[in-house]
């Protein structure tokens, strides 16, 4: 009975765009990700997605204009939302989404979310 | 479109035991709470219990032991398990439940979870 350090989860890898699974939450995967430089503009058709900023400022484009993050701040993108992640220096984030959803919004190019 | 500072909700209610909603996910309540000394013991059997600490330590008791969580650490007290949130000095987590989940596993006794 060990609690998660997202810290220590977070010193076990070092590639950009590729969550890595911490833990599970009623069907949803808890993720731990480092982004840098700019996603593509994608939307989950089917659920929500929420952004908390663990270090680094997170740039969440929104076709209506940009969302700011900083460590301690968090983001929810309503489902259908379009948006495009950006982050001009390594940012570390929490990730919450339903088990498989792809991180793209698009199964053919999302990546493997690996256990960690 | 502004994020969500968790410092600066904390700031605004110095109350212990009583979550406040800041934040929507997929029909979650994402909350905040300052806890201080010793809950009851409980169990949510319809959901799992995710508990981020953002400051100071938090212990959760558990019949088979305790688990001891420092800021930048998680625990999810799977559904059904019963659990007794300790604090010795004022902690400050984040909380994601499903809307309507009543904080001591029973709707008789639980706080009501207000907006912030």
């Amino acid at each position: 009975m060990l609690p998660i350090n997202l810290a220590d989860k977070l010193s076990q890898f070092s590639s950009h765009w590729s969550p890595r699974i911490v833990s599970g939450f009623n069907g949803n995967d808890v993720m731990v990700v480092k982004l840098k430089g700019e996603f593509t503009w994608h939307s989950h058709p089917d659920t929500d997605d929420l952004f908390l900023v663990l270090k680094g400022i997170l740039t969440i484009r929104l076709r209506d204009g940009d969302v700011q993050l900083g460590p301690g701040e968090l983001y929810v993108v309503p489902r259908g939302v379009e948006h495009c992640p950006f982050a001009e220096e390594e940012v570390h984030l929490l990730l919450i989404e339903p088990a498989g959803t792809p991180n793209t919004g698009d199964v053919a190019t999302a990546v493997l979310k690996e256990f960690i």
